[in-house]
């Protein structure tokens, strides 16, 4: 796919939402009238005249393509009509942030079929109310995303749960736009990895080190991170939702790098662990050539229809051939799989969906497994094609997690303290790309370098 | 002052909780009981399961120092203690994200007298509320801020509506502490400044200066901005309020950089422009030194109990003299100055309170004043010894701002078109500053490069 032709069209609002009709119609058959959705309002922050950090409402994005504040979407199921409303122009606003978009440009830049201002919201839904035959005059809606003064008063029913849920389920599979907003928000977060890669041997702190991911993010156009970036240096690697990013590197081994930004409101997810040094401890080494055939691996399993739990119990048993080899895991790898030891070092799932959040929508995870092993991992069951998912096996020498394993004779057993002592300055290693699931196999979108030896290069040689 | 030794000490809540008394005592003379303020809690993103970026609730920060999410405090007005609340430890939220601080060690770092966990927050309460004497038996607590599960059954009285208002009123004067605090965030941001006068050159897109920005200041330690940076260039630097940030310079002669992060949770604001080719063009500089000189007399005017309004008018003033010498006004500048036919050029206030918020409490303003000249003056009055002020003046080349003018004959005829066409280019051009009123004069805590040769060197240098 030519991902950077395929930007140059607009986003395929009306597709989607035409999808999300049909999923509704497969649960209403005979589902008529009109969707409504509302973009985030502008909101500033508590006791505080600065607006709030902007995020577009992902619903009203989906359907609508438009990353603006304060507007408003009616799609008519009918005639496949979208209309979008912009916010009337406030002239006390243009003297301090100039003139906004007009209706015209946006009717250019957008996939709608026609632009209004927002003074005709109301006017236009009672038209459309009044006019559609009482069988179809349905507004669909999400409950807490209708302002108050909008008034569906014309509407014989209104339905304010079935359209989120079709959103989201539509959401999984992505459409070649899609996938090439996800391939444009790796290409700059991935090349961001790799200026970290650049700059570690010379950095002194943590901190730097997020701050020229970032600042390489924002130089190329990627103003939102998808999420809180992790810096990790030494045994804070082995802290999964480390956020200080503050810590020293002297004396520390490896760093963990977990970063991605968006792109069009679509995110990157990925980690990258490189030594500080330029080189790898041969401790450091060893486990990342095991969480790298951990990767390699459970995405050589990807196609369409693969059971995501399956491609989990693969990583977890590499993960426990390489601790076995290592003489950190002792006794027989099938006990040790069902005593679920190896959960001790990964104790998160192997990915999640990624799109528009970077935990998207579907997945069916279920928190309250009492399988350890499958309580974190946020899709269980197969894997359509379309879907883009997280492949970020890892491994973690974290005392706490494990220490309290240790304390379990049921697990113990199999930990060789010994050998594991070795392993704790490894702090944690993942590699984390993003994949998207196709009918023959996969498509990784991330090019972040993860090769130990080519890491190895551009550390030390930067 | 030494700030950096300032700050190796406690930021001083409990001297502010006393300030904060002593003003509701001034108000309710026999006030007793205790104040009960709640930090912000954490709150996840709309439809999304990552945290809201945090930023602290301001009126809890300035009686605890405390910069923790999810905290309540206790200040026992009769006996001056002040109790510290922790979020209890959530086991599964260790083993994400390791173990929080303990009550041991937040009495170390901050400056209260008791730290327990919240589970014991409603006892605590309620022992105090039983055992004062009725007289003294009310809690003061702001409205709003106050979550559902707190209970202030055993106070006979309670008071939402003082605490807030003290809290504002004491915020307006800084103490040594909070001074070192607003130096630090201009040291860190001052010194980012310098970064992108260094980078302007090499820079393609206004970006590109935003992540140079960014980049310095989470680098330094400085993770929070204290407002969306604005990075405006050639014309652009004439729109207010300037948020894209994303235009090529090419072709451009100034970038505007209004840009300032925070130290501790007070805010940096700092104004500069410089030409994009190192040179200011004859028109650039010509107006660079009328707002200079707009600045530095207005800094110099400066001191206890000087009247803002003045030193505004004095901007202006300065502003009609400079504009009349290059010919862009023509007339009597008494006249000129009583049309308020400069408010075209400089339409916005002169500066304005600077603490915690980049905005901060305080300053009485009144927007909807008629006169235009002081209809956005965000600070009215007398300015105490202690305050902190930005002092930002600036010359503006808005096409939409002066064309209005342009059409109203009342000041159309003060303005030559045929000079001020040469100026279009020069965009916008504002310095600005955050000065400390002392009770002899000033201190400026903001060192960017301001000197035009000093600025020039810096940027065709690098």
């Amino acid at each position: 796919m030519d991902f950077e032709k395929i930007l140059t069209g607009k986003y395929p609002a009306k597709e989607h939402a035409k999808r999300v009709v049909d999923y509704i119609r497969s649960k209403i058959p005979d589902a008529n009238g009109v969707l409504y959705l509302e973009s985030r309002a502008t909101k500033l922050l508590e006791d505080n005249d600065e607006p709030e950090p902007f995020r577009q409402r992902r619903y009203f994005y989906y359907l609508s393509g438009v990353p603006l504040a304060d507007c408003q979407l009616i799609y008519d199921i009918t005639t496949s009509k979208s209309t979008l409303f912009l916010p009337p122009v406030d002239p006390e606003s243009v003297v301090w942030s100039g003139p906004p978009l007009s209706p015209e440009e946006a009717l250019k830049i957008y996939d709608v079929d026609e632009v209004k201002y927002a003074t005709e919201l109301n006017a236009t839904l009672a038209h459309l109310g009044s006019t559609l035959p009482s069988s179809a005059s349905t507004v669909y809606a999400i409950e807490g995303q209708v302002s108050d003064h909008v008034t569906f008063l014309e509407f014989d029913n209104k339905n304010f749960s079935v359209l989120k849920e079709a959103i989201e389920v539509s959401r999984v599979v992505k459409d070649e736009y899609e996938i090439a907003l996800l391939a444009k928000a790796n290409a700059v977060s991935g090349a961001g990895h790799r200026a970290v890669m650049e700059k570690v041997r010379h950095a002194s702190n943590e901190q730097e080190l997020e701050a020229v991911f970032l600042g390489w993010c924002v130089a190329h156009g990627a103003k939102h991170q998808s999420y809180h970036s992790i810096s990790a240096a030494g045994r804070a690697g082995a802290t999964l939702h480390y956020i200080k990013n503050d810590a020293p590197l002297a004396g520390k081994l490896n760093l963990l790098l977990d970063a991605g930004a968006e792109w069009g409101c679509y995110a990157a997810d990925i980690t990258r662990t490189f030594p500080i040094s330029g080189k790898f401890s041969p401790e450091s080494r060893a486990i990342y050539d095991i969480v790298l055939k951990m990767q390699l691996d459970c995405i050589a399993a990807l196609k369409e229809g693969v059971v995501w739990d399956d491609v989990h119990v693969l990583a977890h048993k590499i993960a426990i051939d390489g601790l076995l080899k290592l003489g950190i895991l002792k006794g027989d790898k099938d006990e040790i799989f069902e005593a679920r030891t190896s959960v001790a070092f990964m104790p998160h799932g192997l990915g999640h969906y990624l799109g528009m959040d970077t935990h998207d929508t579907g997945g069916n995870a279920n928190y309250n497994d009492k399988d350890p092993m499958f309580r974190y991992l946020r899709v269980r069951g197969s894997l359509p094609a379309g879907s883009v998912i997280t492949v970020e096996p890892g491994l973690y020498f974290s005392e706490f997690i494990i220490g309290t394993y240790l304390k379990d004779p049921k697990h113990s057993k199999y930990i060789d303290t010994a050998v594991l002592d070795k392993y704790w300055d490894v702090g944690g290693i993942r590699i984390e790309d993003d994949v998207v699931v196709t009918k023959t196999g996969s498509l990784d979108l991330t090019h972040a370098p993860k090769d130990p030896d080519e890491i190895e290069r551009i550390v030390s040689s930067s």
